[in-house]
């Protein structure tokens, strides 16, 4: 892992890095060393690293309870090369959607290319952070993502046994029923009531799937994009009593 | 409004009351006066103003928030009379359903049996507790039910503009699609995901029929009396969003 620069603000400290050719950005409390928890945080689709949805859930997982937050680009965004295969299915999806026709394979398709990178990339990424003094080897690991970030965020917990608690929604892909049985860890799953890209029914459906014998499905009304803020603090409470907080933090 | 009894635990005062003949129970900081915030909780079927259910919520609504909680015996429970034709359509439902058989019009005609007394019983009893001057005429008010507890709230809540935001839940009567709909207040809606006597269809309509824009719906696997622990914590926390904490205590 290469550090490629280190910034402090309120209490953060947030450094870019490298792992290979992924790159991605990490905060933890300035000062804090010795091992903690880590939340990975899987971005939304057309954001990156760094995007809002980032930021907001990483600086309370932070100063709230002490942890380490890791978010990785997806391929073909933020500081990534152009991705010419994902460039090209994302806008067949933006003319079909412009046109209103139906996404069709265009659809899964996006979604399959972009985990056959993004979901290897997180392991690469999970071993070089656990290499970290700040992280440690050994700490519980959780994992937060909506959207794009869900549908990532299915597969990978699924398959990746260090993880042991997430945050997940805004998908109702068919597709990942299989997967979502394969989990078993604790699941805060986030549905929008009025959520047209990702329609309530499909939702349901895969929250109904989750192999979880703990899974709380949290709905609340409107549009895809309109999760209300006061989840943000939910998934602070959910990430605390599963991977626990760390002594010195700011508490809840 | 008389006062029975009171007793002091844990920092916690329990004052037994009777308004007319509605026997109630009122927990309050021990110390504590002037006014605060007042959360009435409903219980639950064949249980009690005192059942564990009711305590387990006003310990922590008073420990951590500061509040006035209050519980009356509904008809028929506690410290109320026996009440003969609530006592002849439990019988005829427990009969029915030792033989398996379905629970039929004698289902609603309990619950508006229960709610012709309970709901004025209810507001009658708001107006004896705001004249208290631990909980003040100005005050906001919140209610909490789930079960028997939700079929009345759902009516209560629709009909009494001084409550402004209700956990509700482990319900799915058809009949409350209309009183559901004239709700406006936050609501935090909780489903029991293998409920067998209050299915999650039903309940997934009655959270879709709320009038209100804010609703969280909170949905987690099990049956009826499963409510996972954390969902007090969650109530704790919706509570103190839309009723605020009083300064002094212990806060969250």
């Amino acid at each position: 892992m290469r550090i490629l620069s280190e910034t402090v603000a309120d209490g953060v400290r947030e450094q870019l890095f490298a792992v290979g050719d992924i790159p991605g950005a990490l905060w933890t409390p300035d000062g804090g060393d010795g091992p903690r928890p880590l939340v990975l945080i899987g971005h939304g689709g057309g954001q990156h690293k760094k995007g809002w949805e980032v930021v907001s859930r990483a600086i309370p997982y932070v100063r709230s309870s002490g942890y380490a937050v890791a978010a990785i680009d997806a391929p073909g965004t933020g500081d990534r090369p152009e991705h010419p295969e994902i460039r090209r299915l994302v806008a067949l999806l933006d003319e079909r959607r412009a046109a209103d026709e139906p996404a069709g394979q265009a659809w899964p398709d996006l979604c399959e290319t972009v985990a056959a990178e993004l979901v290897p990339d997180w392991r690469t990424v999970l071993d070089a952070l656990q290499r970290l003094d700040v992280v440690g080897a050994h700490g519980p690991v959780g994992y937060y993502g909506l959207s794009q970030g869900g549908e990532m965020g299915i597969r990978l917990v699924a398959q990746e046994p260090r993880i042991t608690a997430a945050v997940l929604g805004l998908v109702a892909s068919p597709w990942l029923a299989e997967a979502a049985a394969r989990i078993t860890v604790p699941v805060e799953f986030v549905v929008q009531w009025d959520d047209t890209g990702e329609p309530r029914d499909g939702a349901l459906r895969l929250y109904d799937a989750l192999g979880s014998a703990e899974k709380t499905l949290h709905a609340n009304p409107g549009s895809h994009f309109r999760v209300p803020m006061f989840e943000i603090d939910s998934s602070v409470r959910f990430f605390a009593r599963h991977l626990g907080v760390v002594p010195e933090s700011g508490g809840r």
